[in-house]
């Protein structure tokens, strides 16, 4: 780590909550539809292919970088990833991959394989190592897993749901069963952040897009913990700073400081001033624009940057983001007023 | 009103907060497809078609009371009834209902109408007839509608959506054709409820079950006056207890209680003791079991109520309930055990 010493990137010591001349910034889903250069390649491969071909991932991981003047690039590769790595096959339906055999027993959490990323999803550390020659240390790289409840809630309602209820009746009927699936995750999860690490990647972000379907009960007993081991055995493995991003959660703020990741990252349901005055001397926060106000016209973008600025006050351990990915039909002229606000330019 | 004083039903009292004997206990979708006699109907019958036919409305919305033991009768209808009598055309597909043409613009918007609910959504209150006369004052019976938010993002994104980025993007970029679709959604709702308590609906409740994906400032600017709007023109018109459904909006509490609603319901996502300490005084809260802890057994369940009730601590103004719709794959036992421990039997 000592050669970060000297030119430490904005986004490691934002995360650090060290001082830093002006917050950093990146898009979540930066690498994606909305890019035109990113349609054209994906116009001509398939979505799991992009993920699983280096050379393309590492090229729309590239693409926004200089398009947006973004202060990391966070590595193109899907959630899905580590769970068919771990034996669930993944299917492709118009709305994207599923999980065609999704777990639904003892049996079946038993009978899942913790995967060894360099022979069974090799491709990520590949993909890293290809963009950190293309940056050649312009931006650092961002690794990224899915969270411990988010996978699990993949794994057992085979995709995105509207109530995750599969996976909820899971943990009610069968908290066993549910708790040991948490558990192979949570290493899974540290396996694959610490290859990415070694691949080149200088933070990592842990994504917790459905977390915010539980009662604070619920995620106390079986997120939170499940959550925590995979903060501490990646923090152990690779000493990088910790992004965990938890959607749609304003009622679980306090545990999830609890988590010990490094940064916080919240969507509009939460100001970020208040979170920092609340949790600030604890953990670095990042966002958190509403994606849709990128539907807007600049100057507005403008207008709601500088209110969270405003909120955020100057306090050191802010990353600017979105409060949730990029949508696909936004004008790219928006995401860039946006990262130019957001840098002060 | 006078001939309730008399006898005035255990959900009417708690909704105005006033002493009662026990909490009363209803639950959201308890006309649905848990029961097995509901699905009996359902074999035979179409959706829409049970919902424009009073006779089967009145049924399906009649089997839930002495099966399960609850304390009120909802109407069995659909949130999509008012918009298509708006004057947008509802299609069937495998998911159920969605709106053909979406409104996507300004001209869409000015294109609605103000329905007529005698001439053009007859059946509802005429199903409410029918279920008054066979429940002959056992019970109360709940008339509903949709929220303007939740209506306006139904009739923006066609259905349910991962993240209503039409209908933001409609409130972002044409805010003025938004806020004038809200305005007439709240008329609608109004004359739609009057109707309602016309035909004998003793309590009505607004469904904002999509008002949680907004910011505070959001909901403040656009939701929360267009359905102070509906609050206030329903009271003038009717004088019954108003209870506002708020999905996935924690962090819009204390916004919420703005509504003017007498009832908050509220969902797992909340502690409903820290919302008494905090609204009690200006309303009741409803809640709040969250719909996943009906596939535990009785045991838990029980146990589960008994949290609830500890919360609550025998403060009035509780109305017992889920924190969102029954799932259609739940045991009714299990709903019975529920019920049964929030009556306290």
């Amino acid at each position: 780590m000592t050669q970060h010493l000297a030119t430490r990137p904005l986004m490691v010591a934002a995360a650090r909550r060290e001082p830093v001349t002006r917050a950093p910034v990146w898009i979540m889903r930066q690498a994606g539809r909305y890019l035109p250069e990113y349609r054209a390649i994906r116009e001509k491969h398939g979505f799991m292919e992009m993920c699983k071909t280096p050379e393309l991932a590492a090229e729309v991981s590239h693409q926004p970088i200089e398009r947006l003047g973004v202060d990391a690039a966070i590595i193109f590769s899907d959630i899905l990833i580590p769970l068919e790595a771990m034996g669930l096959p993944v299917e492709f339906t118009e709305k994207g991959p599923k999980l065609a055999q999704p777990i639904r027993s003892v049996a079946d959490v038993v009978g899942l394989r913790i995967p060894e990323p360099a022979e069974d999803m090799p491709f990520v550390a590949e993909a890293i190592r290809i963009l950190g020659q293309r940056l050649a240390g312009k931006v650092p790289i961002i690794g990224f897993s899915g969270a411990p409840f988010t996978l699990a809630s993949y794994a057992v309602d085979g995709g995105g749901s509207k109530d995750y209820a599969q996976s909820k009746k899971l943990m009610v009927t069968e908290p066993k069963a549910f708790g040991l699936l948490l558990d192979k995750l949570a290493e899974t999860i540290a396996r694959s952040l610490e290859a990415q690490v070694k691949a080149g990647a200088s933070l990592v972000q842990i994504f917790d897009s459905w977390g915010g379907v539980l009662s604070e009960s619920a995620y106390r007993e079986f997120a939170l913990p499940a959550t925590r081991k995979a903060v501490e055995m990646t923090r152990t493995r690779t000493g990088v700073p910790i992004i965990y991003y938890l959607g749609g959660g304003p009622h679980l703020l306090t545990p999830s400081v609890r988590t010990g990741a490094d940064v916080l990252s919240v969507d509009w349901r939460l100001d970020l001033g208040k979170v920092l005055d609340r949790h600030g001397k604890k953990v670095a926060v990042q966002g958190n624009l509403d994606p849709t106000l990128l539907y807007a016209d600049p100057a507005r973008i403008r207008a709601e940057v500088a209110k969270i600025r405003a909120s955020v006050a100057g306090r050191p351990g802010h990353i600017w983001n979105l409060g949730h990915g990029i949508l696909p039909d936004i004008p790219v002229e928006h995401a860039r007023a946006f990262v130019e606000a957001a840098r002060g330019d």
